[in-house]
């Protein structure tokens, strides 16, 4: 098995119960294979039996950063849809845009987004998006981790749900165990009940997490009470999607009793802060959720709305916004943030047993930070600087299941001139838009 | 006079009335001494006779960021004051903290701000700090062109004015005219009305702006009428500091009776939304403000709320805030944000007529921004990608006043190492809050 030895770093770490930031200074972290074998004081581990070394003196290590929820080749779209409301948004640029979409597309949107992520300590991404298959062979390509799902309106039927369990039947564990495969119907209001049913039939015969939307707005709930007497919430328990390992995106709309049931049901919220205030949203209500025991993780969604796929923006936006609802500047402190951007966001993967910490036993998805920059400066308080002050070129080398994928900057497996040459490529063709010509239509 | 060229750039211009991104493409930009002298299409202009060149193909030029109020030095206690309450901000951290400041700290606390946010495309600041003399002299060695003013408390007496006057008198129009002077009482709450009318009479004598914190967030708004019957803005109209060229930091919990009298006045006002955030507070009503006619700039405020410099991340909140405030993403539409973040913030400062815009006639403050990073591919929408995707790293090549003080992200003029030594140094002394000992007291 390959070594790895990252040596002399600042490490971080949070206390037991996530409300201290502890560095440790002056610490190696020792990788084997796909994990992490030891965290002890430099000066123990002799760098030559190691294959591979990154000197971290004066930098900080910590886990890679998990994205619970994005549409990572809506990358190609980016800048397409802007200052619109969420009715044009879908019904005029997003699902027309989409009926243009080849494979072929998803593919090299895919590589192209995973490359952003990637230089920005990005390490796992939870995709939901179209033609799953390419987007997998990207992500396998690439280095990253994923929990991947096919997206699934409830007007594809059948064959969208066979689609899929070919999808995870080939996919589910592949690269090294690095992807996941998801059930992925796109929300409920686009997928009747017995399309919601036959999602969780595929999720307990193929033993993969759920991924969908739920009450995005408190607008969609209470549509939804009015036509059926129903929260999307508990559409989603009587559909037997509300389960243990289902991953929810969004959550801005739910009702009290709803987290009750989401707490009982044992799903994950992922939060994307950034597309809630440019499109004029509701806000996840994290305090209640994470005070009801319910896993919150950061997300980007997609770069139509997010613009780009930067979790550093999403980190303090998630901190920020929750002391600008509350009215209050101690809610959600750094400690928390972090503890939101690392622990919990693996939590809302259930992979809170092996990501999320720099810990012997965990996998290595690592990255390393130079906090030199002069934004940084003076470096008082890393919690702070890493919460408020980091950005993503902030980022020198990321390792993800004990592999380096990024060094310095510089992308190991994925040349970015070629994945930014075929992605413009399709662009004239992908910018035109036929309204008329739309994969699904928004009527919550 | 020395001439420069910008050569084959796409320039960033707005349609006269602001409503619309023009990008220019191929086009030079040509400069001889402070100004730019012409704005043409690539061709016409042979390189070899020009002192500079600046190779721009595939890069944007656009106006240099304009930081309408802020507290450059305060970057030393960057992350010093975190996850607490304005009131223990002020009375536990901030006043104590700045208790132990030394001349010596501020001039190098403004050379790391400085270096920070020329790094990072800003070109001017409206400074409101204390012991500015020693300010003055980092911005002028800096290359940077300033608005600066020497902070001053009410319980400071006639000898804070006479320092102001002094400083004024030495300092305004100083190096090569970049540096403008201001009259910088604190607040409407630090400063009784003898004191803000003793300012006004400096306004009047000098010919210079005021600059002043007013209205921060709604509760001093109410404060004041309990205690007085009168807003902080109404304070400021009877004491003479409501005039034309008065900047006014935030303005958060101003009265719609106020935007009144603030738009006859000719005021201007500094948004720094990320403060706003942090801090749990109100937040400018911008459109408001706007349609009334009022001036309103960007702002970091000092980087203990806003813990950077970062005026990009402040544009896109200035946007996204006004779009979740209003529950309408179609409310502050990208044009109007660029042109908030050019002409308006220009107009923030009095000088719409010499900055904001890439003119024949205008002071050649400039910026070449890379758009090739992969957080912009692919590029369908300049202006997007400016209010949504930029990063201080994407800047390369600064100028001001017609001088490269960064190129290819070298800064020309500030020795970073230098800085950052000399800042770090004092941090032991520094980070020491003496609660006893407080500049002032926040009892609004």
């Amino acid at each position: 098995m390959t070594t790895l030895l990252l040596l002399d770093a600042t490490v971080l770490t949070l206390s037991p119960d996530g409300s201290r930031v502890q560095p440790l200074a002056h610490h190696d972290v020792l990788v084997e294979g796909q994990r992490i074998t030891h965290v002890q004081p430099t000066g123990q581990a002799d760098p030559s039996h190691f294959d591979e070394v990154v000197r971290a003196a004066g930098r900080v290590v910590m886990p890679g950063l998990i994205n619970t929820h994005a549409h990572v080749p809506m990358v190609l779209f980016r800048g397409l849809a802007e200052d619109v409301s969420i009715d044009r948004w879908f019904n005029e640029f997003i699902w027309p845009l989409e009926s243009n979409l080849h494979p072929d597309d998803v593919y090299w949107g895919m590589l192209l987004g995973t490359a952003e992520m990637l230089l920005g300590g990005v390490t796992t991404v939870a995709d939901h998006y179209f033609h799953m298959d390419v987007g997998a062979k990207a992500i396998a390509e690439s280095g990253m981790r994923g929990v991947l799902g096919w997206a699934m309106f409830g007007s594809q039927g059948q064959a969208a749900l066979d689609t899929t369990e070919r999808f995870v039947r080939q996919h589910h564990n592949s690269a090294d165990g690095r992807i996941t495969a998801a059930i992925a119907p796109h929300a409920p209001y686009t997928c009747d009940d017995d399309f919601l049913r036959g999602s969780a039939r595929l999720v307990d015969a193929l033993g993969v997490p759920a991924h969908i939307h739920a009450a995005e707005v408190r607008a969609q709930t209470d549509l939804s009470l009015q036509k059926r007497g129903l929260t999307p919430i508990q559409v989603l328990e009587q559909t037997g999607l509300l389960r243990q390992g289902t991953i929810l995106a969004h959550a801005c709309g739910v009702l009290p009793s709803d987290i009750e049931l989401m707490a009982e049901a044992g799903v994950g919220v992922a939060h994307a802060p950034k597309t809630y205030l440019k499109l004029g949203m509701d806000v996840t209500p994290i305090p209640a959720l994470r005070q009801a025991g319910i896993a919150v993780g950061l997300a980007t969604d997609g770069a139509v709305s997010n613009n780009t796929l930067d979790l550093w923006e999403a980190l303090r936006l998630c901190a920020m916004l929750q002391k600008d609802r509350a009215r209050q500047p101690e809610v959600l402190p750094i400690a928390e943030a972090l503890l939101i951007a690392t622990r919990e966001s693996a939590r809302v993967l259930g992979m809170a047993d092996r990501l999320g910490a720099v810990q012997a036993g965990y996998l290595a998805d690592l990255i390393v930070l130079d906090l030199g920059g002069l934004h940084h400066q003076p470096l008082h308080d890393l919690g702070a600087s890493l919460v408020y002050n980091t950005l993503p070129t902030d980022v020198q080398t990321v390792i993800v299941n004990g592999q380096i994928v990024v060094r310095d900057r510089v992308l190991r497996r994925i040349d970015p001139a070629t994945v930014v040459h075929q992605a413009s490529r399709a662009m004239q063709r992908l910018a035109q838009r036929v309204p008329a010509q739309r994969i699904q239509t928004y009527q919550p």
